[in-house]
């Protein structure tokens, strides 16, 4: 069989399956394995946290609709944001880059530039990497982070009764994603922040710590679009999840500029890397009294169907929706989760 | 200025001036950032390890002479040959895979399984990774390990007086890589022999061991050939270094295959995955008695030209040798270091 007849989800499947029957994907200390934002192991007074991704041009970014720092940024950027999925704070990062030869070296250096910013500005060290030569530009950023054992955010756990919650606004990134791709014309505002929500996500990590801090266990990063997360986190905890559309965080301006289709864009739209979280009610609320970024409940935990997510609009069914983003199964180019 | 006038070392250089001037290439905790085997820092009550590399489909490997087991038992073992190389032990690997959508599942689960049976030889868990669709074949592993504050081997610190060593043998690999290159056929003990040389490099994991134990503290692992990575030790120590090249571990099967050239193979042959390590003569001949694997010693630490390697042979200098084999400069395909 072909992987792109099994899916990258069916292939992950396969390979944790294999790992798991060599004896190699579980041991004492670990305690999540493949399948969740980040690796997680019990470290000497800590929880070390690692995760990687893999971006290739042509497939996951173009250099036409994007600069070598919003590149550098973003590839970071995505990394951070499944450390803040565990509730965890980044310490390190090594970048594996593959660049063809005739790329410029100040390309290179303001690649460097993006990531220095966002190293800066969540205290995270650039500690090593490797270079190659690769007939297109790719790049592997790998980050290290560390949590608190018993206080890490995680794919499982969420029960019936609970609510879920959102951070800032979705689909905003998927707007920006068409425009740039489409050529769409906006007024400046509008076409200033399609761009930046698109290019330059910012990831939630001291959001995710208020959340741990309030006692929420439950969370993932928007990188595949709403329904798609929610339903790993409805697969890994055995739950069914309703979702109202009326509820959505849609921004203004992409109201404004997308109209009715905005809520395909919240819905299905990938890449925001904002969080999506379960917890009681009086969590969410204190949770959202402490952070000045917006906080929304979006819909709830059922019992039923483990992985199902309905969502609901203008008080009925919208069906099963597309499942999201699948490498392999899609031309459709995006940023890996 | 294209990176290939620059070179992948000059980059290196480019980029590490970069990140220190920003401040995010160095921290308090952070022991060895840009510059050495993996990146160090200190932990609670260890130093924890962290190396990557990335490899690519037609610029580092070739499907055509390596099947998909050997391909990821070799790109994991190299990994792991920089955790030797800074006398760690390996924990944790995530594993980014970029895959053509027309690859085989089965052949997906042959790479795992080739990871799989170096994992369970050397106690490592894959506890995670990412998955994406790209033209071509790319692996980009992570290693995670750990070793103990003041045991690390390092690239500096090499003294003059000091003796070099280095583990089994030297130019097999490059050997097996021209057999299989050129088609060159030998009786079948020295195929099999060349072509495990090449394709099923095994880390020197306890071999770093017994360096740390005995007290050594400097050392590298043969990426780029022995004179490439001894002038990284000697550009790091700020010392020169001498080769006796009659004093070079070549195994008889490549000296009988190859003759001659075996000595060229020896000196600028790269991916042996040996270790190189500077120390004292007393301690190289402790940890010689000490292991299995052969221990040679091939020259000797110098005052002088900073990163400098002279080759003497039958008595009189060989000259510089070229410096072993530099991405973007060369289009010599190579596994990266």
């Amino acid at each position: 069989m072909k992987i792109r007849e099994l899916g990258e989800f069916g292939l992950l499947e396969e390979l944790s399956r294999v790992v798991k029957e060599a004896g190699v994907g579980q041991g004492p200390d670990l305690l999540l394995g493949i399948g969740d934002d980040a690796s997680a192991w019990l470290g000497l007074g800590r929880v070390e946290l690692l995760t990687t991704d893999i971006l290739v041009e042509g497939v996951h970014f173009d250099l036409k609709t994007m600069s070598w720092r919003e590149l550098g940024w973003k590839s970071l950027a995505v990394n951070l944001s499944d450390i803040a999925a565990m509730g965890g704070q980044p310490s390190q990062a090594v970048i594996s880059l593959g660049l063809p030869e005739d790329v410029e070296v100040e390309q290179v250096l303001e690649l460097y530039q993006g990531m220095i910013g966002l190293a800066k500005e969540f205290n995270l060290l650039l500690s090593g990497g490797d270079l190659t030569a690769s007939p297109m530009v790719i790049i592997s950023p790998t980050v290290a982070g560390y949590g608190k054992e018993g206080q890490l955010l995680t794919r499982s756990g969420a029960r019936p009764g609970q609510l879920i919650g959102v951070t800032g606004y979705l689909g905003s990134a998927a707007a920006g994603l068409q425009m740039l791709r489409e050529g769409l014309e906006f007024d400046p505002e509008i076409t200033l922040y399609l761009r930046q929500a698109h290019l330059h996500p910012v990831p939630r990590i001291a959001e995710a710590q208020k959340l741990v801090q309030e006692g929420i266990r439950v969370a993932i990063d928007v990188s595949d679009g709403l329904v798609a997360d929610l339903r790993h986190i409805c697969q890994a905890s055995g739950v069914e999840a309703e979702v109202e559309a009326e509820n959505l965080p849609v921004h203004p301006l992409v109201r404004s500029a997308f109209g009715e289709a905005s809520l395909r864009l919240a819905l299905a739209g990938g890449e925001d890397y904002e969080l999506i979280f379960v917890g009681e009610e009086e969590k969410i609320q204190r949770v959202r009294q402490q952070m000045s970024t917006p906080v929304s409940i979006v819909g709830r935990i059922l019992p039923g169907e483990a992985g199902k997510v309905k969502v609901l609009h203008q008080g009925s069914s919208l069906g099963e929706l597309e499942s999201g983003w699948e490498h392999f199964k899609s031309g459709k180019a995006t940023w890996s989760c």
